[in-house]
């Protein structure tokens, strides 16, 4: 019960970015876009990334279009705008030069270096040592142009924004395993995640329910564990999703998660997973059968079709929830573990040891934690995603062990209590800094991932499940703050009014995209 | 961690009726379905409804397409279909007989009737003395239709069916003040409403954000009221919805809130709302203003221009949560009350006592609790609607006092952890009788209402946000068991595993139907 006149409680803001700037200096003077007299102009490198970028932004910018509101406006709205209207007019826009200062790289990776310049005025220069940087920079400029009270005119403030991100590896988990989800909508995730400026498209393929990756070399994997011959993923789909994904400057990192929920497997291949016994009596089958050859052969033969068609260095190989207890109840399996002298949390470990060498040249694992925390051997460049118990201490453990960490465990998606402020306030590398009261450990926290499990989500509503709940996420991990200011950061996290206005132009500006978000924060309405 | 083989854990009915028919038996048998050679003959009384009706069902019956499914068959999948193939054919469906046996009403109303039978054999038969009761005896027919599991042909059982709805109003309220819904996307809720045999729609059109209803009489309240002249019902709209909930036999119910919830009148008529104030200074508007004449002309002017859009005989007023503290700041009502010696709260009875008398002759109202809970004068007719504090106990005090109660408290649909589930346990009737031991007061509790508050949804979400869970309060209404039953039923509340298959049927039906409902339970898929 508050005594306030109408309105929204957060008015949008006009041509604020999100995820928030590094640093950013905005004037009270603007210039008009007309795209008629309007050009972009490339200076230095190019290649094929940079032209489409263009192309794609030139397209968005030319789309913003000065509405007229045919609503009068109450006296309120007048003194309002009569405020505003104090911003200086210093004329059109006139060109953007991009300048790209060393050579395209062709693959996103996660050293990529994301960094750039703008720097807006009559003449616009938008710089950066890496098309990544570009990237993000022609994002950032589409994102400050804004329409103005009266509907009239399209401006873009005089400002200078220097901007990179705090965390390298900023994720969307995608699981396509429980419902299927169609390329365009994933296409559509792609697009609004280089709006929010995340990295890594984190593709949970298949899971114990549905198999919709067509393998070549296996092609009955789908056949059999597709929910449905229309639900897959065709080799030139992939093809596709990975090529939009790089424009995007968005590694694509794809799970197949061994050997637990895995039982999709199973529909066509049902040797290679470990039969449960009740008693005497085979109930089902389990997670994969980890003392037979077969089963490793497998794998390996998969791994490197799929490596092959996802040129990130990174696979992700999954490694948790493994049932333990069919592994217990199966003779077999009882009986090697007898004769090896082994426990049955060690043939966890075991497996995993087997499955990594299995790998192609090079390659680096992403795994969940279980893997650290069942003390199989891991490289230090292995990434550990840190999903449960504990977080922090968990987060700890494997910093102090020496491999990276990549945070999940506060932005499950699929929780649908956890509103966009909820998932907005936890920042790993201050949660690490606050247990252990110093930065030794802190840049081993490369990352985190907002995940979107499919239990509950499909086509229909998997979009606007995700956004703009995964923007909150993409922002903690762009525009995390300097250590020095850990202590007063902490309670700045809970986002201030600033936060709430800004999410509502972005919530409004993905709407606008083709990208159907929800409501952010409450009534209010986009127009599109 | 359970050891069972993969497949959905509540793998879809086949032809079972959402939601479930007081009395239905069904056999082993059934009949094909062959569109070019089916007909559907009127056989008694027929009208526009009726007519329509027809032609949309037939519609949606022919549209159910067998669809081959490329993917091969696993043993157990064989195993199973070869026990189903003992379903006996009997032949091929050839007709479905409608026996209307009075003449139509025009409009659905809270007293209509609708009972209905259907016996599906060779020559199907459906019949009711009501056209409300064909109506749904129609969605019946038509959810009875199922694919066989080779998917190559379309079956429906030899069966009957004789069913009536528990509850008189089964209703789901939609807020368009705080964001604007689309008509499409309205229309589109009658038809998931007639899908789910609900039969009113509780259209909360304005609140205190937005006032999207253009009036004839007050042009200006949605011209400075409504989000933006694009977002406005016009006369043609409204007619346009009531006359299709009409053909679907579903009443619309609409409801302008007053006193409180009322500050998007204020934009265009400040003068009607109470100034508030903080010390001597005006910080705002607040609810209505009781104490001015002109406050009253408006409302009646308005509300006779609104009767004569809706037919309906019920008018919803709102009467909640109005804001005592601005009446008590502002020193003209303080005044009032002092000359009047009145107390505040006595201000809000005052207000409805004042409104009540505007309405159209013959109106009858429908108030939110708080109206009940101030000791308005209420005929005997009114609808009290329970929606907060202590449920069972405000249901009985509403009871006793001779007024007739909706329930919405367990069904609000804004609260997101609320699952479908979660909603399918409340049953009013059974609370009342819990409560009081007896039946005496039960038959007061004429129906509730699934609420979809706007507060988070709008064009993007709404469809998914409200289906299925809607759903969920449609069979508690029209489904609910015989009180004699009740102590054993409410265990059998929670929904048994028969509701979940029947569940997931119906969110694919809806989802063929183009209503974009969500997940039901878990992990699977629709074939639309």
């Amino acid at each position: 019960m508050s005594i306030v006149n109408p309105g929204p409680k957060y008015p949008p803001t006009k041509g604020e970015v999100w995820p928030k700037p590094q640093h950013e200096t905005t004037e009270l003077t603007y210039y008009t876009f007309d795209p008629s007299n309007f050009k972009v102009k490339v200076t230095n490198n190019t290649c094929d990334i940079l032209t489409s970028a263009i192309e794609r932004y030139s397209y968005i910018v030319r789309s913003l279009k000065p509405q007229r509101d045919q609503r009068p406006v109450s006296r309120t709205e007048r003194r309002q705008r009569a405020l505003q209207a104090q911003t200086l007019k210093l004329g059109v826009l006139q060109e953007l030069q991009v300048q790209l200062t060393e050579p395209c790289e062709d693959y996103p990776h996660l050293e990529m270096d994301e960094k750039y310049r703008l720097s807006v005025s009559a003449v616009s220069i938008l710089s950066s040592s890496s098309v990544w940087g570009i990237l993000r920079g022609l994002e950032t400029f589409a994102q400050k142009f804004y329409i103005s009270d009266d509907m009239n005119e399209l401006r873009i403030n005089t400002s200078v924004v220097e901007d990179f991100p705090e965390y390298a590896h900023r994720g969307l988990l995608l699981d396509t395993g429980r419902h299927y989800i169609s390329v365009p909508n994933i296409l559509l995730t792609l697009d609004a995640m280089a709006m929010n400026k995340m990295n890594v498209f984190h593709w949970h393929i298949v899971d114990d329910q549905s198999f919709p990756y067509q393998s070549e070399k296996f092609p009955d994997l789908s056949l059999y564990g597709a929910y449905h011959s229309s639900m897959v993923y065709t080799k030139d789909n992939i093809a596709q999703i990975v090529e939009y994904a790089r424009l995007r400057g968005i590694r694509v990192l794809p799970e197949f998660d061994v050997p637990g929920h895995t039982r999709s497997w199973g529909n066509a291949y049902p040797n290679i997973l470990t039969p449960c016994y009740r008693g005497n009596e085979v109930v089902g089958l389990g997670p994969m059968n980890p003392i037979r050859n077969i089963t490793y052969k497998m794998i390996r033969d998969l791994f490197h079709e799929v490596q092959a068609r996802f040129p990130d260095k990174y696979l992700h190989i999954g490694g948790d929830e493994v049932e333990m207890l069919c592994w217990r109840s199966n003779p077999e399996i009882r009986e090697y573990l007898q004769e090896n002298g082994l426990k049955v949390e060690e043939l966890h470990a075991l497996f995993m040891q087997n499955t990594i060498p299995l790998l192609a040249d090079g390659s680096k694992i992403v795994v969940w934690q279980e893997v650290f925390d069942e003390d199989v051997p891991l490289t230090s460049d292995t990434l550990v995603q840190v999903w449960k118990n504990d977080w922090v201490g968990e987060m700890v453990k494997v910093l102090e062990a020496g491999h990276r960490v990549l945070f999940s465990s506060a932005w499950y998606l699929d929780h649908l209590g956890a509103e966009w402020p909820t998932l907005y306030v936890s920042d790993p590398r201050d949660m690490v800094r606050d247990a252990t009261g110093n930065d030794t450990l802190t840049a081993g926290v490369i990352g985190g991932e907002a995940c979107m499990w499919g239990e509950m989500v499909d086509d229909r509503n998997v979009i606007s499940r995700v956004w703009p709940r995964a923007s909150a996420v993409a922002e903690r991990l762009w525009s995390a703050p300097k250590s020095s200011q850990h202590r007063r950061y902490y309670f700045e996290m809970s986002p201030q009014p600033e936060v709430y206005r800004r999410m509502e132009e972005h919530v409004c500006r993905m709407n606008r995209r083709g990208i159907a978000a929800q409501p952010a924060s409450g009534p209010g309405f986009c127009l599109v």
